[in-house]
């Protein structure tokens, strides 16, 4: 039995908490969160599933440590990693493996390096591992392009399309993607970086050092999508002219060359949602997942599946490149043995 | 610079050679071959580059590993992993790690567990890894789906096609398949194994167990695809009520209930060659990639690509399970050095 502490009951953290309550093989056995309203309460009443799990949600990480003795923590509180170090060296300092949805961990960029090496430093000194992940960045956009090229003799030029209707999504995604503001507003959002999907860098230079290209360049770039006609989802309705979504353009560059493109369109309405790969290479290979992958479900779930592998990693803070397959873990004991 | 001998340099060994010979990073220190119209010729001349390589082909493993020191040896020899095992045996005894393209070493089914244990040991003694892979088994009807099951939160069943217009494809390749037979010949040629894909109860198992289901029952079952019209290629014709190609089902059960469902079609005239992935879970999963992975260019490919991975993994037999993510390998020389 895994034991796993939650660091952050946000929607992320209690959607992982939620897959964990419900998995073979693993067990929470502690939780803290910021939230004075969440601190004090049984963490099943907290992350919404019917039956109390014995187990209160704390405030403090080295006490729920102390007292819970896990094997891993699931560390979901922020995309920033600036704004998650505090957190993860307390939680190195008590020796105890992380796995993160925090964006900005999941293939720290060149001006995150010199936190990312003493990261790293306080993991192989805890003789532990630490992992970003989720599905974007994490999977979608850089681990599955990336393994896709395995088959591949030569590889020119790699490019990633995800394209959500957002329609489908909860309310606060919609409201993050800027649907229903007004051009301007949207404008302003873009300024002071509240609609950004944070992760392109990120998913950019994972790529590019896989392929052994050497960028010197990237861009990332926001801009709003318009509706030409109203639409509307199950909470919000957008008139025709007012933004309906996000389009954001990611690139790579080799000496001007674009080598590697991602391209997120996520707005309500979008005629088709799909995940595709482009690679430009020997052979050629496009690859696309019908209706796309799921962003909610699909970065809890990949969390979770990683927390085997993440226990039986190499200490040190590892990316989706250096972990083995990625994979359901429908045996997460036998697997976390293996280490 | 990884230092790497051959083992054989049929058809896939010789496509293993020649991206070796193009690719950075690697090169190429030693051969040997059973044929004797190859022996003493230059590499070069024997895998069809315009170059003399300056490595003549031997015939014995010992020596050549002797008198070349390489850091891998790429065997591609058989099919069948007890076919392999003493060539296999001799790599290991000199203390050299293996890149194998033998389908039966992808992941040994239960009646070759004995002989992968002595494989194991041996490797570990001799503190290097073994892997199998190859375009299939070792990627599109194994790896690739477990990969995509990792953003799941429950899996049900995987069903993966592989659907190849096989007029594209080599003359071996057709004749492979059993083009141009007549259904009796076919039939014939089915029952003493000589039309076969040899891999599918390897993808099958390492699916299962990757998911966590005890299968009871792997079901492997070969036909014939009739040409409805004269179909040809460039080497062949076939008429109508002939042979053109194969189908072959396989079937892994838990219960009676099919979890892992593999099919592959290959044959003259498919209206479209594709590979797609169902995973039914939660959430569900269609992965297609159009026009399929050349199943010649992507052999050789994920081989190269496994190189400096195999160099750097933890001795013993390893499988596309427990190898860091596939990849393009772009700077072989830093992975290497990684390890």
């Amino acid at each position: 039995m895994i034991r796993v502490l939650h660091v952050g009951l946000g929607p992320i953290g209690a959607a992982v908490a939620r897959q964990i309550a419900a998995r073979k093989g693993l067990r929470i056995v502690g939780a803290v969160d910021i939230d004075p309203l969440k601190v004090g309460q049984d963490v099943g009443a907290v992350i919404g599933v019917d039956r109390k799990l014995r187990v209160k949600v704390g405030v403090d990480i080295g006490t729920a440590i102390d007292e819970s003795k896990p094997d891993v923590a699931v560390l979901c509180t922020s995309s920033s990693l600036k704004g998650v170090l505090p957190e993860l060296m307390e939680v190195l300092k008590h020796g105890v493996a992380v796995v993160t949805t925090t964006e900005e961990v999941a293939y720290p960029r060149k001006d995150n390096r010199a936190i990312a090496k003493r990261i790293d430093a306080a993991a192989k000194k805890a003789k532990v591992a630490v992992l970003g992940t989720g599905v974007n960045p994490g999977f979608t956009m850089d681990a599955l392009p990336i393994a896709l090229s395995a088959v591949c003799e030569h590889v020119d030029r790699i490019e990633v399309w995800r394209v959500q209707d957002a329609r489908i999504r909860r309310l606060p995604f919609q409201q993050k993607i800027g649907a229903g503001l007004t051009p301007e507003d949207f404008q302003r959002r873009v300024e002071n970086g509240r609609v950004r999907h944070v992760g392109f860098t990120e998913s950019i230079q994972m790529i590019g050092d896989a392929m052994g290209w050497k960028l010197d360049e990237i861009t990332d770039d926001v801009s709003s999508k318009i509706a030409e006609t109203a639409v509307s989802s199950e909470w919000l309705s957008v008139a025709s002219g007012q933004v309906c979504g996000i389009v954001q353009d990611g690139v790579g560059y080799v000496k001007g060359q674009p080598k590697v493109t991602l391209r997120l369109e996520a707005y309500l309405g979008a005629p088709e949602s799909y995940d595709s790969v482009l690679i430009e290479g020997t052979p050629r290979i496009y690859s696309k997942i019908d209706g796309g992958v799921h962003g909610d479900i699909a970065t809890a779930a990949i969390t979770v599946n990683a927390i085997p592998a993440v226990i039986a990693a190499a200490p040190g803070l590892r990316t989706m490149r250096d972990m083995r397959l990625p994979s359901f873990d429908g045996g997460a004991l036998s697997w976390a043995r293996k280490g």
